[in-house]
C-alpha cells in the first residue's frame, strides 16, 4: 500500500497538472448498460444476485460507467476527468502474474467538442510526464489511427466482414512472426494469400514522420478518403508532439490494432523495456503458451501479463461510445483518453525498490523510556509532539522492556527516539537521539534536550535531514545523466 | 469531490501522525464470512450471482473483513491500520439524508494484546484531533463500557435472557424521554416496572470523573464483578484521557447502549451540534416518523439521517471477534477502533463551505491568446509551465474567442493569465495577469514579462499569494479566539 499509494501521488500531480478533475461513479452498474459492450468478455463480468429490484452487474472498466455518467449529465459538455479505482473480471486468476480479479484502473479522459488532435496530442504529453515521474525506465508510445487501419485493409483488398478479425491477427505482430500471423490470416480467417501479403508489405512498417512522409506519397493509399483522413490527423498530431516534446518517445507503428470496437481515432500503447517480453518468448518460441486468455483477441491487454511485450497503459479516441447511452439526438461527446494498468506499474516499481527501503508508517518519534516505565510520562511527552503537527508514537505496556522499544523503532525505521530517564525528567530534561547515526558520530549516544524545547528541536532536527536530502538527489541526477560533451549537440 | 478529498486529506494526517499504515481488502468477501454477524441485518447484503466458484458477498462495513485479515495473517500481532473505502447495504435509500446503498466508511483500529485501556485512550485521542482539524463544530463524545451496562442491568434484575433488548431500549434515551422508554420496556417488553425505575435512577445518569466517584461509592454496583471490572477500566481511561487532554470533550453517558453485540469493552459515539435533531424532533414529537430503518435497534447508526442525535462517528473496543475467524486454539488479537460516517461529515462540512469558491480544478494559469489564435504559441507556453511544474491550461480551439478564455479561466477560479499578443511574441514577452484583482490596482491590467522569465514569474507571484494566505490565516484564527482576559484562568 505504501508503494501504491506513492504511484497514486505521482500520477494524480500530473493529472492535476492538466487541470483534471475526479469523478467517482457506483461499483455497480445496471446489467444491461454493460451487456453489448465487451464482445465476449462480457461473460468475465460479475452479477449481483436478484435479490429483488434492478439487476446490477460489476462495473467491468472505468470508460463505459464514465460515457454511461457524461450521457446522464449532457449539460456537461467538456471534462477532463481521471479516475483511479477497482474494477472486476470474473478472470482465472494468476496472481503472481499480477491477474486478479480485483483490480485497479487509472483512467485519465478529455471530453468535448474541440478542434482536432488538440486533446489528443495533450493526452501524450500526460502520459510522458507520468512515466517520466514513474521513472520506470525507457518506454515507447505506440501509436496508430483506426481510419489509417480500416484504409489500408480496404486498399489492400480486406472484405469489410473480415476487417475486425484481420485487425485482430496483424495485432499480434509484437509477439509473432509476420509468417504466423499470415498463416492465421490465410488458414484460418480464409483470407486471400495475395491481400495477406499486400497487407504485409504495410503492417511491418514503423517509424515517425518520415513514414507518414512514405505514405503520403503512396497515392494507392491518398485515394482511400478513410486514410487520407487518417493521416491528415497523424500530420497534425505529429506537429504538436513536437511542440510538446512528446515526439522522441512516440512510434508510429502500423501493426498497432489495438482493442475495444469503440475506438473511433487514433489508439496508442505504451510498453516499456521493463515490460518486455518474457526470455522464452524473446528467443522465438512461436505460439505464446496457451493460458487462458481473454477470449476476445481484441480486448484492452493493458493489464494482461500473458502477451509478449506487455504494454503499460494504452488508449485512444472513442467519438461515439456516448452516444449508445445518451438519450439525445445530437449524439454523444466525443472523448480520448488513457487507461494506466497500475497493477503493472507496481510490479515494475516494486522491483526495482529495495523492500527494506519501504517503511510502513511515517512515524518520525519513538517515545520511550527505561526503568519505571514512566508511561504517562510517555503519554505526556506523545501528547506534545502530536500538538506540535509531528508523529510519533510509544509502547502501550505499562512497563515496556528498552529493547523491545528500540526494536520496534528500527523496525519501522523511525528516525528519532526520545528516550525518558527519572533524573532527566526530574531536571525537565529527556534525551533526544537520532537513529542509525554511524558509530563515531559525536551525537552517537544523543543529546539532552530541555522539555520546553522537545518540539521545536526535532521539528529542527527534521527540517535539516529533509535539507540534506535534497542535496543528496541533484548529485544522484547528475551521476545519471549524460555529459554534454557526450551529447553530440555540442 | 474535491470536499471529500480534503476531508480525506485532514483525517490521513492525522492518522499517520499516529503512527497508522492502510491496508486494503476486497470488496467482496465470502458469503459465509458475513452471514452471521449483522443479525437481522444480514438482510441487507448484497450477495454476488452464482456464477460458478466460491459464494461471494460484498462487504457491509470494514471491521469484519478487518477481523478476517487479522485471523489470516496470525502472524501480523499487533497493527494500526486505517481503511477509508466504500462498503455496501440493500437498505433503501435516501439520498437527501445522505442513506446510500453504497457509502464510505473511514475505520481506524489499533489491534494486538497490550496493557489496559492505553490504545483505548489513543484512539480517543485520535478522534478529537480529527474533529479538530474538520473544524465541525463543538461536538462531545459519549462513553460508555459494555461491563458497566451489563453489571448494571444484573443488579437492577434484568432477567440475563432480557439483557440485550433492554439495552437497546435504553440506547433510545438520546431521542426518546424515558417515560416512553419505559412503556416499551414493560409493556413491549415486559420488564418488571419495579426492575425498570431502578434502571431509571442509573441511566439517566452523565457526566465525568465525579460520576465515576459517584458510582464507586455505591457498594450495591461495586459488589458486581462485571461493574467492577468496568469501573477500574473507565478510571485508568480518565486518567490517561486527562494527559491527552482529550477529558474536556468526553460525556460519561450511562444511557449509551450502542451497537452490534461483539463490543467487549468500552463503546462511544460522537455527537456534534450540527449533527443535532432536527427541529420537528426537538419539539417534543414522541416518537420520530417511521422511516424503513435498520430493522436491528442496536446497528450502527453512525450513518444513519433518521436518528435524533445524529453520531458522525462510534466504535468501540472488540476483542472477541478477530477468533470468530481465527483457526489458532489461543483465539484472536484483541482490537479496539472507530468508525467515521464521512457522509454525515462530508453533509455538515459541505453546509458550512461557500459552494462558489470550492473549486474543480487547481490550474494556476490560464494561457490564453487573442486574434489568430496562436494555438501553438500557446501549446508551446502551456509546455513550458508544465516542464517547471505549474498547473496551467490552454483552450483546446484553434481559434478561441478572448472572451471564452477569460469566461473559462474565471469559472475555474483560475487565479492567472497569460495572455499572448503578436506584437509581444514578436518581441519575446507576454502579458501575465492576475485575475480578480480589483478596480484601480496598479496591475490590474497585466505586466509584461519575458518568454524566458515566465515560469520564474509566475512561481515568485505564486509563492506570494501564499505567502498572502499564510498571513491572513492567523489573523482569522485571533477573530475567533476568546481575548486572554476573558479566559478567567489570568
Amino acid at each position: 500500500m505504501v508503494i501504491r499509494d506513492k504511484i497514486f501521488q505521482s500520477i494524480i500531480t500530473v493529472f492535476k497538472r492538466h487541470g483534471a478533475q475526479t469523478i467517482d461513479t457506483p461499483v455497480f452498474e445496471l446489467k444491461e448498460i454493460l451487456s453489448g459492450k465487451y464482445g465476449e468478455d462480457s461473460k468475465l463480468i460479475y452479477d449481483l444476485a436478484d435479490q429483488g429490484g434492478e439487476l446490477c452487474s460489476l462495473r467491468y472498466d472505468l470508460t463505459v460507467p464514465f460515457a454511461r455518467w457524461l450521457a446522464m449529465n449532457p449539460n456537461i459538455q467538456s471534462i477532463k476527468r481521471y479516475h483511479i479505482s477497482k474494477v472486476y473480471r470474473r478472470d482465472q486468476p494468476a496472481v503472481a502474474k499480477g491477474r486478479m480479479r480485483e483490480f485497479y484502473q487509472c483512467d485519465f479522459d478529455i471530453a468535448g467538442t474541440y478542434d482536432p488532435m488538440i486533446a489528443d496530442a495533450e493526452i501524450l504529453r500526460i502520459t510522458t510526464e507520468i512515466l517520466d515521474s514513474l521513472d520506470l525506465g525507457i518506454y515507447t508510445i505506440k501509436i496508430n489511427h483506426r481510419k489509417i487501419l480500416d484504409g489500408l485493409f480496404e486498399v489492400c483488398g480486406v472484405p469489410v466482414d473480415k476487417i475486425r478479425t484481420i485487425s485482430s491477427a496483424v495485432d499480434k505482430l509484437d509477439k509473432l512472426p509476420w509468417e504466423d500471423v499470415k498463416k492465421e490470416m490465410t488458414e484460418e480467417k480464409g483470407l486471400d494469400p495475395s491481400v495477406a501479403d499486400k497487407i504485409g508489405d504495410y503492417v511491418v512498417k514503423k517509424g515517425g514522420n518520415e513514414l507518414l512522409s512514405e505514405l503520403l506519397k503512396d497515392e494507392r493509399l491518398t485515394s482511400n478518403e478513410s486514410l487520407k483522413k487518417g493521416i491528415t490527423d497523424m500530420c497534425l498530431l505529429f506537429e504538436y508532439l513536437t511542440i510538446f516534446n512528446v515526439l522522441p518517445k512516440i512510434s508510429f507503428d502500423l501493426s498497432l490494432a489495438r482493442g475495444l470496437d469503440y475506438y473511433t481515432g487514433i489508439i496508442y500503447e505504451v510498453v516499456t523495456e521493463a515490460s518486455a517480453a518474457p526470455a522464452s518468448k524473446a528467443k522465438g518460441a512461436k505460439k505464446p503458451k496457451p493460458v487462458v486468455e481473454s477470449s476476445d483477441p481484441d480486448a484492452d491487454r493493458s493489464n494482461d501479463d500473458t502477451i509478449g511485450v506487455g504494454s503499460i497503459a494504452a488508449g485512444g479516441r472513442y467519438d461515439e461510445l456516448v452516444g449508445m447511452f445518451s438519450q439525445s439526438s445530437k449524439g454523444g461527446t466525443p472523448c480520448v483518453g488513457i487507461s494506466f494498468g497500475l497493477d503493472r506499474i507496481f510490479s515494475i516499481k516494486k522491483a526495482k525498490m529495495d523492500e527494506q527501503s519501504v517503511r510502513l508508517n511515517e512515524v518520525d518519534v519513538f517515545v520511550m523510556a527505561f526503568g519505571s516505565g514512566l508511561l504517562k510520562e510517555r503519554m505526556q511527552i506523545a501528547r506534545t509532539l502530536w500538538d506540535a503537527g509531528i508523529k510519533a508514537e510509544f509502547s502501550y505496556k505499562v512497563k515496556p522492556k528498552l529493547q523491545a522499544q528500540f526494536k520496534a523503532a528500527e523496525t519501522n525505521g523511525v528516525p528519532f527516539a526520545v528516550i525518558l530517564g527519572e533524573d532527566e525528567l526530574a531536571r525537565g530534561e529527556v534525551k533526544l537521539k537520532e537513529l542509525g547515526l554511524p558509530e563515531g558520530h559525536p551525537e552517537k549516544e544523543g543529546v539532552t534536550v530541555s522539555l520546553e524545547n522537545l518540539a521545536e528541536e526535532v521539528k529542527m532536527r527534521m527540517a535539516v535531514n529533509a535539507m540534506d536530502g535534497l542535496l543528496i538527489a541533484p548529485d544522484e541526477l547528475a551521476l545519471n545523466r549524460q555529459p554534454d560533451y557526450l551529447d553530440g549537440t555540442k
